[in-house]
This record gives structure tokens, sequence and C-alpha cells, in this order.
């Protein structure tokens, strides 16, 4: 395990890796227009859900654009999720059953069916580059005979996504790749179970999920080591959901190639912003008239624009500026940061670098 | 009246008219980032909002920084009202004095005071380029003897304005003018007593307040006839709130040369579009699946980039991109109108072209 940069070949383009993907639940990242999320803040693939896509705009509109990608106009790659983690958290699946999950919509409490073969079926019209396999979720809490139990549901629903994803093909003339998920909670033996399990499809990458839902760091940095002492070498680790700076680059330490988190926009548009300096909560009175850059490192255009003052003001007076500056800003500092990380284990200094970055960043100012 | 064009100078630049003020209540056009504004919607001036400055930041807060342009990062020309209007609707007025009026804050029911002379101090503190004179606005259902009565203070609370005006300077070394307000409800009388008053004062611009509060949209018009009939030709007037597209072509071929409203953004909030094509409601089943540019016109890069369907699935969503692209086109649907008005005021082609445009854009699509 040690950290690694890579590429990442999609038919809407290359991701260079180690990558954060912005999280943009109902194919937009909340706050930021598409041109500022590419061009400024520098992203080159961002994660759509696709429990929210299949209920809003639903699979018919999509397929009636030619796909996501069109759809939304975002042109660079796309992942999405298989939706599992929704339905067991926000649509209020009671009934998991061989067969999938019934859930009902937390929109308008109608009642739908998710099996891994409709949630293929589902993600090849949305036409994601990346598609997740349908799993299942046990929390971090969960007993050794539960996770157990919950793994063989999972590896039993993973060979039949990978048969609905061999009988398929991606609807709009590219190919889309299938990620399978290692689970098993923080027992080291079902996660080795489940990362050898995972390796029969031959994937084109490997997701570590159920991480970073309530056990303790050390414990989730303990499961990417086992997982990645197994996972193979030449294809690329996505650990779903991580997380915090911290989190992030310690999981590159231990060779993790991608991440997804909603932390940088929603924690952003509730006024925490993460800067080249350390972390603001920018509702402070200290910032009432500080007048300074709010990043003096310039990861956005609007570091340089705005001042911790003014966006202080927008937050205090619940402006949607404040959101949008935010959100903007903490996503170009995620970008920033794995960039960063890319280039100082390019140049052999991420060793060094990282503790000296964290010990900046994560300061409280 | 005829319709004309002309150009305002102040410290941050040039302005011209006839010119769409976009509604920047507190120091921010809601939805909207200052460089879309400026480069991408081409917003010249843009209007603040002194009640909403001064409980949020503060007075103290905006000298600090070396006044609302420094504070906001705006760099072009601003306006700020009075806080007249603000105080008799938002701030529940209850007690209108010979002094001025005290009044609840909306925020946190604080009490405070508005007087001639401090709203004036204030506008001096917030530092815009053009400062309006404090007033009291009748609504467009009162008497002629209501009217008369309130036309008497509003001049009376002119001349102290004016007198406090002369008594200060600008506090940040560039020169800030102050523009009366004509009222008289719709009484023509009492309108050409209030033109011919205002004008003791030598002004560097004229508003007419207290218009498009209900009356009919025929009634403002021969109102406008009757003040502009009175005011200066050789200076800008300023017709305050107005209005729809429609509201605004009229206006200008009365003579009127500026203009705020909030419609764009409010409206643009609420899903209704303006294009040049006509108005949409942006979450009608219609535009489901209507994969078009937003505008073909293309008065702003959003236009190009986003489709009718996607902008209704995130207004659906509830997706705050909704209100940004919304905002941002709207703005520059009304940038964009304003500016054809003034080409063709240039080339003598307006009288054709106005009822042929507003045809075409009034239009439900």
């Amino acid at each position: 395990m040690v950290p690694r940069t890579g590429r990442i070949e999609t038919a809407h383009g290359e991701v260079e890796t180690p990558i954060f993907m912005p999280v943009g639940t109902a194919a937009t990242v909340k706050g930021i227009l598409h041109r500022d999320l590419a061009e400024d803040a520098g992203a080159q693939i961002i994660l759509a859900n696709t429990y929210h896509l299949y209920l809003r705009p639903g699979v018919e509109v999509l397929e009636e654009a030619g796909g996501v990608h069109k759809f939304s106009s975002w042109e660079r790659p796309m992942l999405t999720d298989s939706g599992g983690f929704q339905v067991f958290s926000l649509a209020d699946c009671r009934k998991i059953t061989e067969e999938g999950c019934r859930f009902s919509s937390h929109i308008d409490g109608s009642k739908h069916l998710f099996t891994p073969e409709n949630v293929i079926d589902t993600q090849r019209s949305i036409g994601a580059d990346i598609m997740m396999a349908f799993d299942e979720c046990p929390p971090g809490t969960a007993t050794k005979e539960y996770a157990a139990k919950s793994l063989e549901l999972t590896n039993r629903w993973l060979e039949r996504c990978f048969e609905q994803y061999t009988r398929t093909s991606g609807k709009y003339g590219y190919k889309q790749s299938l990620f399978p998920i290692v689970q098993g909670v923080t027992y080291e033996d079902l996660r080795v179970r489940s990362a050898e399990f995972v390796q029969q499809f031959d994937a084109d990458g490997y997701a570590i999920g159920g991480l970073a839902v309530g056990e303790p760091a050390e414990d989730m940095y303990r499961m990417i080591e086992v997982v990645n002492g197994v996972l193979p070498e030449d294809r690329p680790r996505y650990l779903m959901g991580v997380g915090t700076p911290a989190n992030i680059l310690e999981a590159i330490e231990r060779g993790v190639d991608m991440f997804d988190c909603v932390m940088p926009t929603r924690n952003g548009r509730n006024g925490m912003i993460f800067t080249t300096e350390g972390v603001i909560n920018i509702r402070n009175e200290k910032w009432r008239v500080d007048f300074s850059p709010l990043d003096p490192a310039g990861v956005s255009f609007v570091d340089e624009v705005y001042t911790k003052a003014y966006l202080r003001h927008l937050t205090i007076a619940g402006e949607m500026l404040a959101a949008q500056i935010a959100s903007l800003h903490n996503v170009a500092f995620y970008m920033w940061l794995v960039r960063e990380a890319r280039k100082h284990i390019l140049d052999d200094t991420f060793a060094e670098w990282k503790p000296q970055i964290l010990n900046k960043i994560t300061r409280r100012l």
C-alpha cells in the first residue's frame, strides 16, 4: 500500500488519479454552474445518484435526452452510484428480500422496487461512464453475524449485477464500466473475503463501501489497508463517500485513487470554509471586518474577488450567493488538494508533504 | 416626451441610458456572481437597499471597509434607495412624524429611527454613487387629500435631505449625487407641483416614485408623461421599481432613462423565464423533454449551455442551480432589452421596433 497516481480512460475523457468527485445528486453539483465546476474548480468527473435521477427527471426523460451527459450538459466523465445507499437511508426501505429492495419515494411516497438487474438497467439509461453495483449497506455498528449475512446477499446481488451488465450494453454508443463494491463493515476477514470475491469479475475498478459511517477513523484506515492489500494493483480503487481532507490524504497514502463526498458543498452551505490556511466558520464574529481574501492561495477565482467579511455578511443575511461562493471555493479546495497530492506522489515527496499540509489545513482559524 | 439616450458619469464609471439596474438588496444581486453580472449580463449599475445595509452588515462595517463598493467587491456604479419604501412595507412603520419614521427591524424587532438627515448620513457611509431622498410612499389608492398631505411632508423632508447633503461630503473621496423623488400618486396636479418643486435643488437626476404600486398601467403611463413634461430635459429620469418589459419600453418611449425592479430575479426564482421568444413558465409539463436551448438568442452564456428540459428538472427538484440559471438569464434579458432599446433610439427606429418586440417577448410560450 503506497500512494500512487494513475489515469482512468472513459468515453468522456481521461481522469487523473488520485481524484475527488464532487457530488451532483440530481445531475447538478448544488450551487455551481457547470463552467465554474469544470474550468475554475477543475472537476474532472462528478458523481450523480441513481436513486434521485430515477425519481426525477426519470428514466424516460434521460433516455429521450440521449443520456445524462446530454441531459445535463455535463460533458466530462460521470459516475453513478447504485441507489443502494439512498434506498436504505432516505427512502425507508423496510423490505430487503433476495429479489431486491422495495421502497417508498421520499418525494411522493410512491412504491418502487430496486433489484440488481433493474438498477443496472437504470444506470444504462442514465449513461454514466462508471456504474456501481447494487449492494446492501449495513450500519457501521453491525454485528459480525449480520455483517457476514449481509455480505453474502451483496455478493449474490453482485453476480446478478454482472450478469445483467454482460447481457446489456451502453445505450448511447459508448462503453460503461461497472465497479463492484467491497463490504464487510470493520471485520478484517470479511473485508478480505469480499475483496477476493469481487475480483472474479475482472472489473475496470473496485470500490470500498460501508466506511465513514460512524466507525473510528483508525478502523477505517485499517480496513483500507486490509482491502487494498487484496485488490489488484492495476485497477482504480474508489473509497465511497469519503471524506474530510485528512481522511482523503490518509486514504491516498494507503493506495486509494477515487473519492466522493458531499462535505465541500453541504458544509459550505452551512458556512464552513476549507482554506489552504485552515478551516473557517464564516459565521464567527471574528470575520466581521476581516477584508482579506477568502483564501490567499486562490484555489478558485472567488477567493480573490470576495473577502471573508463579505462572505460572512452574505451567510448571515441568508443570501444565496453565500452558498454559491462557499460551494465553489470548497470544491475548488478539494480539487486543489488531490492535485497537490498527485504532484507530491509524482515528485516522491508525499510522505513529507502530507503531515505538513494536514497540520496547516486542519487548523481551526 | 420622446425616447432618448444618454450617459451618466459616476466615480465608478459611466452608465449608458436607458439603463436597467438589477436589484442587489443586501449588496448582492440574488444568485449571481459579480463576474457574471458584469461580464455576462452586462450590468452597468446595480441598486442596493439602504434599509437592508443599515441593518446588515451595518454602517460601522461598511465604513471600515471603505464603502459598499470595497465591501462587496462590486466595482461598477451603485445606487442606494433611501429606505423609505422598506420602512413603510417591511418594517411596519407605524409612527410617521415630522421628524421621520420609527420602525422595528424585520430581523430582530429592534427599534430604529430614520430621518431625512440620518438617511443621508447612512447613504454617505454606504458610499453609493447615487443616493435617493427620503420620502413617504403613499399607497396607489390614496385619496387626493392624503396624497397632497403626504407630498407636503415629502417636500419638507426633501429640503432637509438636501440641507444634510450640502452640509456633508463623500466619505471615500468621490462624489455622490442625490436624486429627489417626484410623488403625487395618480393626481396630475400633484405630480406637476412635485415635479416643479424638486427642480429647485438642481439635482444630477430626478426620480419618479409611487408608481407601479397597484394602479392601472395606463394611469402610470399618463403620470410619466405629466412628470416628464415638467422635469428638465438634460438630467436623467429614474422610474423607481418598474417593471415588466412592457412597462419599461412604454416608459422609455415617454422619456424615462433608468429603471430597477426585482422582477427578473424574483420571478426567475419562481420559474418564470423571460426570453426573446416569449415568457416561459419553466415548471410546465410541455418543457419536460424540450432539449432546445433556454433562449435561442443567447442573451447569456447559460442560454446555450442549458436546455429547457434541464432547467425544468432543476426547478422541480428545488435545486439552487435553477435559481442561478434563471436569475442570470433574466437579468441578462433585461439588460439586452434596454441595450436594444438604446440601439433603436439611436437608429431612430424605436417607434417601429417597440410594438414588434413587445408582441414577441410578451407572448406566453
